[in-house]
């Protein structure tokens, strides 16, 4: 007989939470040892109002100033679409990745235009694009509004008052701000609760498209590249910012360099990494591990193949859908190499002595003794937001995308409802996006003339009510009142084709017309929406006042945490400017040398050893121009600064400030960096600004474009200055 | 405000069970009506020991005698790997789907041979290449053991008991008869339990590859238009059956119609359709609708997207993963169609009016009363399968396809390390795949040839592995157990790269050696497939445990329709020799009408209209060959013959007995067959044996083939017919 299977203890694995009792960690943990010392590695994602500066004193002899570090700050830009940017000429020249722009570029499309697809370029100012809802924010200044926000919420609040109060004094700040500055003003949450932070934002919503690639060179490689490298991508997408009608004139833009990067030299990258879970306890990372990554990469793979399939039944299907498809796949390879991470026992070893290490320095400080019931309250209150996810999930969702109704006519339809119950509140009792400090972007967003296509929805939205009924069960009573004795397809086929709301005009009437417009419109979406809405609601009320749990609890480990270690370290990712920083460095993988920098040549010879089949096939430009173009022309590079998604199209500058290339991905091991950094094979990845250079001139044609960003006046502007 | 959610009253949905108790359903039936009268329509996968002669009588006029059905029964073919086929010439030429002997022309390839996609054709009988591991059976007799099967399991056994005397007797039954006959004997069961049948086949195991077409026309228009018509694939493959190193003689085989199927007319589909699930109760149908089919649609959804990106990411990953991918894909298309019916309300209409008929009928008779009892068995015994569905899912699965392992290897060392266990048991106590009868399947299988590529495994492996961590959690023991302290990934590195099993001749060792060669085993996949043995073989006893129950009350419900209707219908399929009937038929979609065939000519049309992108691209030798083509010349056709997965590569033959076509799919709407007949627009896809000749000859320059085909005798077996 062979040895029984439970028989068989374990080596060493011992996941993080569990199996184990909290109490039994610190015992563990102090037996794996504390992780390496990081002192020297090139960690963090700092706030421009605390930034890095001893440690890069002490490791690269270099101390930015404050003027240095607001020319910088000012010449970057957060796409509300997601992701980043940077100002790099003085009339307004805004340069990102391709695959950020291209939300804008798939807007522009239709049956007889595939800009997405094929690139474009305005060689006048006149043929410049105006997008349809992109807008841009420029941070302007930082103010630390903590005491204010803590005062307002009073410790012996319930939950639920807790979050009102909290909303209720984030909207007054943001008014009060937006009133007097007239800037977009948001306060935003750091340390998961431990500080707040009001941000005040320049905006800019008329945002013109100059340049584009073909999708072809700025994607190289496709999916299976992504993430990868060595790489080969001219991941650009250039636009200008417009004020009144005329080329914005930013306060800073970033100086181009012709010499681009140095091998091991130091760069910056200033940009919006979107989320990181570093200062998540170990019980919150379980449930991502076992709960969250495990459904979310499910519905990744479920879109993945109904976009994959739809696509190749025509070019057109495959028009219509590609930047979404694009944006799956992305987030499918990212989930994957998260979920990943939380499976490998090396990273947890590091995540439990890191937890370890703080619970043992708060055990031992008697003035934190409170301190440690707060990991209790964060796992009860992660439990019961996971005990009542589904519904969450499927009828509310991040952002409102409920998984349940994936059709953008049902999030404008929501939005519209919504509206019409938020908008006669006082502003700090509404839902934060309908505060009067988030209302231009919310009418940005609501009255884009972006294409919506019935086939596409109803496609999309037949498979997610599809899924929403296997989730519940056909016998549900919400699905029994969503689906409305029809069958998915034939349901959503009727709520597609019989909403109106596809029309912009349309949605200003049921707008302005607010509640009485909403509840006399015979709209379906839209009476799907209102019929659906007490059960969103209730959903979000309940993951909102768990989180208002976790976040007074967050706050209170911030605080043992800053007394300890001091307040030298920097806060999670939230899709707020941060400051990183490295070298440009290569790595050792599975015991071969990967060089920092790949070059033109490299492209043709990779497209060669494909054959140039698809995704590995150059544009014909690129093959025409070949023998025009310097080979040896850096292309990408790789470097060790400290990013996560949302960093897409950060600038990566040099001592001096100067633009020497573009954060457009990270290699495959960057994915841990989720949960632990480190500098040993995780890279950032970036098109070398030489190599931008070269491409405008050579294969583009597009010398004014080039010497706008190389910083010569061009012809057209020194003639309007000259009639001035 | 708007009305809440829960008060908006669903106007007539009402699925099936779940919100309903089962005693109300017979009288939410009975407002329904039952179902239109189907008793012209061609429905039914017959048995051919009780053929519809009535039917055919009343409806065509024709009636087949004794001669005719044996000549078509002994003609078909079932494909053990999966499918049907026939034979069609006297020296054993046997012709199928090329989906169906995909499996074999995958296994045949190398770094330089890419059969499945090219193609093959052996010009002479020395170049036909013989297959590594295809079974070919050919059902010779019939018997019916029901009484014997029943008497032997007593009324007042446990379910434990009554499912070992059930194995018992059906071992005993199979071995006298293979020992008698020297025929594979398999006991079939039928009408869930209602009846068990003995069937004694003809067994093939040389098998070779004479000729397959690209994969490109086979496939023509891939996944988009799988399951859709009007279609234009030569989806055929020709073997040679072989005995005694020399082609096979059979006793029966179909001449070849050069005239194909009259229009209207009436055909015959002789094959072996795979499973429907028209007799299971609407207990079983909604867990079916609610749990697994969803589950399993997820697990293709993870499958597809993983193929699809590695496929991508070089020609060679895509050779090595051809036959999966296109597997997945076809099952994925089949289970959504299969879920859209269960969803759609007018299936559940008369889905829920068959049962409520039965159930009113059985209410009726006082003969019957205990069997009303028996649909409550049957939901009890399934909620206990759903209960304990992620264990066996995960470590057992149907045919032992645990979902946790997805590996060729570990297949393998399963099956060692249970035939270790299981051999020297008596035969009657075995699991049934060991039993002496299955003893020379089980062989050529485990012994198989097959490339075994260790890259891919890992890739699947470390993704199965993922998954299950993800639906057990991370900290769960037996995930624990299984990953032992390592990441999915690196655990399936070293699983596969440790292993020896690629090595057939260390497979035959251990097999020989039995439970003690295997204890010794360090092999890391035998050691695993120990250490989960366990586990998986106690979700099987459960789940086996549970069917026995359910087929015991099957049976009770089988013998009240028997008695109700009269025993004039037909079993639900079971991968087992069915005759099925209708007429060759256009329809009506979407207000168009479809007509029956399509033709060369509609091939090019669809090609030019697609600019010849793939999926829609033309093979070279298809676009050389045009013009000596005749364009006329009918491609496929449909019929309304009742056919389900399994029915691939199935004769479609005329009133004469004749070949005049081969199934190879159905459309869309036909997926709804798996619950309802209808003749509507469900129809069955066929390729016309003109195409099939005519392409032989013109585009293959095939003509010794076509020859055979056709029934002249080729010069070489004329040659032999002189020197004997």
């Amino acid at each position: 007989m062979h040895a029984s299977f439970l028989s068989r203890s374990p080596r060493r694995r011992h996941p993080f939470l569990s199996t184990l009792a909290a109490t039994s960690l610190a015992v563990l943990g102090a037996s794996l040892g504390t992780p390496p010392d990081r002192a020297c590695a090139d960690e963090g994602m700092w706030l421009f109002t605390n930034p890095p500066t001893a440690r890069l004193k002490e490791k690269y002899h270099f101390e930015p100033t404050q003027a240095w570090l607001e020319h910088l700050q000012k010449a970057s830009i957060r796409f509300n679409s997601g992701g980043s940017g940077s100002f790099v000429s003085a009339d307004g020249l805004v340069i990102t990745n391709h695959h950020v722009g291209a939300d804008a570029l798939q807007k522009f499309g239709d049956a007889q235009h595939n800009y997405l697809r094929d690139g474009f370029y305005a060689k006048t100012r006149a043929e410049e694009k105006k997008c349809l809802d992109l807008e841009l924010n420029v941070l302007m200044s930082i103010e630390d509004v903590t005491s204010r926000v803590k005062a307002a919420v009073q410790p012996d609040l319930t939950a639920e008052a807790a979050l009102a109060a909290r909303r209720a004094v984030i909207a007054d700040i943001e008014k009060e701000s937006k009133e007097k500055t007239g800037l977009r003003s948001d306060v935003v949450t750091l340390y998961q609760g431990g500080a707040y932070h009001l941000y005040r934002f320049k905006r800019y919503d008329d945002v013109r498209l100059v340049f584009a690639p073909e999708q072809g060179i700025a994607f190289y490689g496709g999916d299976p590249d992504n993430f990868e490298y060595p790489r080969y991508d001219l991941d650009i997408c250039i636009f200008r910012a417009y004020e009144n009608g005329q080329p914005a004139h930013p306060e800073q833009h970033l100086k181009w360099s012709a010499n681009g990067p140095a091998e091991h030299g130091l760069v910056f990258v200033s940009g919006h990494p979107g989320s990181t879970s570093r200062q998540l306890t170990l019980a919150e990372l379980a449930d991502q591990r076992d709960r969250s990554l495990p459904r979310v990469l499910a519905r990744m793979y479920r879109r993945e193949t109904l976009l994959t399939s739809w696509s190749e039944r025509s070019l057109e299907n495959a028009r219509k859908s590609r930047d979404d498809l694009f944006g799956i796949q992305n987030s499918r390879k990212a989930f994957d190499g998260r979920l990943d991470a939380l499976l490998d026992p090396d990273v947890g070893d590091i995540l439990m002595a890191r937890e370890t290490t703080l619970r043992n320095a708060i055990a031992n400080d008697p003035k934190l003794a409170d301190t440690l019931a707060a990991y209790n309250k964060i796992q009860n209150a992660q439990s019961i937001i996971a005990a009542n996810s589904r519904t969450w999930d499927y009828f509310e969702g991040r952002r409102g995308h409920a998984a349940a109704f994936n059709s953008t006519l049902f999030e404008v339809a929501r939005t519209l409802v919504r509206a019409g119950d938020e908008r006669p509140k006082p502003n700090g009792e509404r839902l934060p996006e309908f505060r009067d400090s988030s209302k231009d972007s919310l009418e940005l967003r609501l009255f884009s003339e972006e294409p919506i296509y019935a086939d596409y929805e109803e496609l999309t939205l037949a498979d997610s009510l599809t899924d929403f009924a296997g989730a519940f069960g056909d016998g549900d009573p919400l699905v029994q009142a969503v689906l409305a004795n029809q069958s998915p397809r034939v349901r959503a086929h009727e709520l597609v084709t019989g909403s109106k709301l596809k029309d912009v005009a349309v949605r200003r009437q049921l707008y302005a017309g607010g509640a009485a417009a909403i509840a006399a419109s015979k709209d379906p979406m839209i009476e799907l929406a209102q019929a659906v809405d007490g059960v969103a609601r209730a959903a979000r009320k309940n993951f909102e006042t768990q989180d208002e749990i976790k976040q007074q609890a967050y706050a209170q480990i911030a605080a043992a945490r800053f007394s300890t270690e001091g307040a030298t370290n920097f806060p999670d990712a939230t899709f707020t400017l941060r400051l990183s920083y490295g070298a440009v460095l290569g790595y050792e993988e599975n015991g071969k040398s990967v060089p920092a920098f790949t070059n033109f040549a490299g492209l043709y010879q990779r497209a060669s050893e494909h054959e140039n089949k698809p995704p590995f096939d150059l544009p014909p430009r690129w093959v025409e121009r070949k023998d025009k173009l310097n080979p040896n022309t850096p292309f990408n590079f790789v470097c060790t600064a400290d990013i996560i998604g949302g960093n897409s199209g950060s600038p990566v500058v040099n001592t001096a400030g100067e633009f020497v290339g573009i954060i457009f991905d990270g290699n495959i091991q960057s994915l841990a960096l989720d949960y632990v950094y480190t500098d040993k094979v995780a890279r950032a990845v970036s098109v070398d600004s030489r190599a931008i250079m070269e491409a405008l001139r050579v294969v583009y044609d597009a010398a004014p474009l080039a010497d706008e960003l190389a910083g010569h006046q061009p012809v057209a502007a020194k003639a309007t200055v000259t009639d001035q």
